[in-house]
């Protein structure tokens, strides 16, 4: 691992922020699948910053140029790369050292990582910008899953203490799964959402930043799938979740609040329904028991941390003299990524779930 | 991945819980590592059940035969092979169906994922006895960390609602690592285990069960290990983590809480200590960012779920004759597994830092 | 890689030719498969040395003590665990430190690679005798295979410079196949026996050994298995097969005498047959044509190298007086494993279809 | 696998013959390495097509735009990708249906295994090529090795039936490595190239092709990497090198005709040099004991066949309506590939060489 995820199928994203240009192979995608490439820009929309204010306003074309593994729209089989070019790259930055890491970044850990050789200018491999290949190869991917009958979803569950209505997690319409799949800012109760835009644009007026949970859900898995222990569905959603920069903790179901409860009230307890289908009456365990799908909705909440890039002056140290210092950071940044997340998590999903299907 | 994980280093565990034997084989070890039986089973025995009243009273002898790799308790660097024998195995049992599966259990996604041809006699290869071969493993990796000054230790940081002081994230007493490595129902404040004790013996006498959350935590690690995206160190543990049954949840550093701060909170600030070395000034990221550790202890709290073995009435289906029925599950199980599982994390984080580590 | 190998099924071999027991985890079996515990140890007993003059006359009880993964004789789907005793360890050997390497052993390049840790005593994880478990392995997934029509068998096509009549490369005559499989001095020209056993013995009384030639093949394999590049049916099959020990070359189809042939001789020209089904005219590429099954035999030969456990006097050097010395190796050896190791091919051939074909 | 390779080291390979362009990524290189671009592009000259009558006359501008993972020449140690540009794609071929497939070609296999899908024009994903993606790689590979002291070199062993002068398998010298790595048609004995030449020219004026024999070799590497069993370096070579189209065999040491030498003869025997340094009297293992080096220099031959695209009348089948018919295929193709090949194949092991340093 590192860059490279997967056994069945094998993603490989590329790229620096400030470098020519970022992208992912997709290796061992089934052939003949038809890709929707308006869909997909979509998907990739609902990352892209510029949207509103909750986001940073440069403007970015992030339009994959699809160098093979696509004919007629439809998967060849082989592997499909995607580019996408970085235009607002700056060479008069190149060269330059890194000397006052920011907190909460990569700075510092990469520079002792790559031992000072790593391209740093815009946060270099280590940029929120390399979740644009996360976000095109997950689109690929939600699209065949789609065809399966399984659909993915996310809303963003809270915004600092802000909180929007959970999904039902023994049922999730897929009236509001189709609705908050083309929105920016996806909330089960939309009445949320002017709360959460004042207390982001609030952080962003002080020149700081927030953080949020984000709920995601895939409903019409197959029971059955994954495997105890290491191969089990959380393991395998948990090593894709990780990749994207600032998660700093995932919980399957009732999660942390499970451990509150009684056995009697956590176990999932099995019955028929009226078509004969096994269910579960709750859904506690989030559709996984014993590392393997159950067949209730995939439900997992992720936590996504305050961005890092805030205008406040923070302390620091200069690599240079060896000394403490303090650091202001200019530019304009996200005061939260949250909503822009929320696409990224669902391609995260969509491609941990063809590996743990074995499409 | 499956049963099976690991880049580096390979762990490959097998056995049913009423098989033969359980073990585990770990390839790639380095050679030359002197092995203390003594304090490895002793890791072992604070798994064991049968310690105390939280415990299920079942009486096993968990021995580790080693049939390879060690000689003169020394790593040779080919495969380490650990066996241990079930002794109370049941051959009456044979050829018994799954008919009703309990709620909580891997017993019917595990029928389903193996066409009903899995042995289900006490669980199976889902059974938490399966931890025993992990903590074999662990306890191997740890002994090996040790010795590049790499501590390991965890905690009960709650019991249902009753929480234990948390470990301080900044600096983590070498003493207190020491004590704890030691116990059986491992705190930070003593003063806690007798409130604990008695809620788990209230859902005992109740036939119920609770679940808890353990805090645990990795010093001594150098600074620049991990990588961005899918290698990075939070994805590499969970990926371990979550093969731990009964876990529903991880989160790093200040975790979930994290989403409501604001950036300028969050943000782990840098700074020189008195020696020279770089820190942070809080530790919210649990020692990680970019995937990648800075130097601080590793930190991170899972949720562990009540044990779902309970002798109150559940419903259930009747898989043979396709109707809703009710279930109750005889004899004597765990009231809560927080307390042995303590040690499982510990070894999960221990296997997962070698491969990290590259050792 | 190491001792590990698989991506869809996962094998993992451990043991020392003289610690407590060997054995193989073979994890991701498919469930539900009867194993022919018979036919099992007959395909064990092909590898057994004691069976004539070709091999040493130790006597050795190979039975494997399936620990997991089988209930009543049939496949449970998670990991399946095998274990075969060591009956004549010697314990008095313990300690002894190599000081005069073994030409054409691993003795000099296994301490090196282990820093003189690793276990020495008859060759340790190096011996011949680890491919026991390899044959365990394949035996079981060779019956696997054999359900859906896929057979596989070879024949010892040289000894020296004495050549068997080849395999007819574009169809295989099942009666054969079943013939060979049961021979412990597989032909397909039975009267090439004698003058074999012949040359082995000549060599044999000289202190000195051969090598030779194993064809092998499997038929029924389906069309379009397989991958361009690395995952290509001859890289997988090759990345096995170079883990059984002496194995110095392998060769698809016609091999290195294709170089000699022209394009119009060599390439395998393409007809429908009586049935409407599409074959080659010809199997100069054994099988395999861009990596990927063509629905003809499997084909290949590899190169045994002789035994390098001779009783001639051989120059070495003293690693401990550190300078150069001679050495005679007492004890009686084969003096050609080629017999015994027509199974052990056959069975890395069986494990690598059944990842080829993600069984 | 599949057209990923790589447990330390990841290489991604992507790209369609006439697709838009074809590329690859390395994954988890050193940072701080410094890449001499005029000999990767002198490296990857050797490979490209039109130097001469031996090659086919299409002009190709194989320079690979390199779009991340370099600063200032430098490797960052982030994945670095690099993209070649198809520059003769012709849309008019766009929704050709495979008809009749090419004997010798992977045309066939790969319409079975894709269904129909794969991008057919010029071989696609199975053109050879996609070779120049894999010498880019190992050329960035075969730097980095080089400075550690390991040189990598190959010639033309054999052209059909005639044959250059092997390498010396005890030394081979390193002047003549660095002459062999700029020809274009490397040889020992340069006085072979003019019947080579001839041979090769005879088989393009009657429209047939010829293969031949190529042989590798890496000085410089120490002794004690690789590993017993699956993790030999045979088992790694052979793993990349039959990535390599055309390739239908391969040998180390003395290969094949091992099989005819006693164990005295054979067996490398052991001696201190006049240096103190552990040597080998013979090389017959390649380099290669127990699957470890020995510090000898690694040495094998590769098999490579006739090029299947001839001019020839051939037999083949019609796909559409199911019966026999014959094909002449246009165009002008290599009549032998083998002096391009020979960078391909070093390119191969240095690719290999990696994983098995674990740089």
């Amino acid at each position: 691992m590192s860059s490279c995820w997967g056994e069945k199928i094998k993603i490989s994203i590329f790229g620096e922020s400030h470098g020519k240009g970022i992208g992912v192979v997709l290796d061992n995608l089934p052939s003949g699948e038809k890709i929707d490439m308006n869909e997909l820009l979509m998907f990739m929309g609902r990352r892209s910053p510029g949207k509103d204010k909750t986001s940073t306003p440069r403007l970015e074309k992030d339009f994959p140029n699809i160098l093979s593994g696509l004919l007629n729209d439809t998967t060849t089989g082989t592997p499909l790369c995607a580019v996408i070019e970085n235009t607002n790259t700056r060479s008069q930055d190149y060269g330059e050292m890194l000397r006052y890491p920011r907190p909460g970044h990569g700075d510092y850990t990469g520079h002792i990582r790559y031992q000072g050789f790593n391209d740093i200018r815009g946060g270099g491999h280590f940029s929120g910008r390399l979740t644009a290949p996360l976000v095109f190869a997950g689109s690929i991917c939600r699209q065949i899953l789609k065809r399966k009958g399984i659909n993915i979803a996310s809303h963003i569950y809270s915004i600092g203490e802000i909180c929007d209505t959970p999904f039902n997690p023994v049922k999730v319409d897929n009236e509001l799964i189709q609705r908050i799949n083309h929105e920016f800012f996806p909330l089960v109760n939309p009445d949320c959402e002017k709360d959460m835009r004042d207390y982001i644009e609030s952080k962003r007026l002080s020149g700081d930043s927030t953080g949020g949970i984000i709920e995601c859900v895939a409903t019409g898995m197959p029971c059955g799938v994954g495997n105890p222990m290491f191969g089990g569905v959380e393991n395998v959603i948990s090593s894709v979740v990780f990749g994207v920069p600032a998660v700093k903790g995932i919980e399957f179901g009732t999660g942390f609040d499970i451990t509150k409860m009684t056995g009697s009230q956590a176990n999932d307890q099995y019955a028929y329904d009226e078509n004969g289908n096994v269910i579960t009456l709750t859904n506690h365990n989030g559709g996984i028991t014993g590392g393997i799908t159950n067949g209730m909705p995939i439900l997992f909440r992720v936590a996504i941390k305050p961005t890092p890039s805030i205008s406040v002056t923070q302390k620091t140290i200069d690599l240079i003299h060896k000394k403490n210092t303090e650091l202001v950071i200019k530019g304009r940044h996200d005061p939260c990524i949250v909503p822009r997340a929320t696409v990224v998590i669902e391609s995260a999903l969509a491609i941990a779930l063809m590996d743990i299907l074995q499409i």
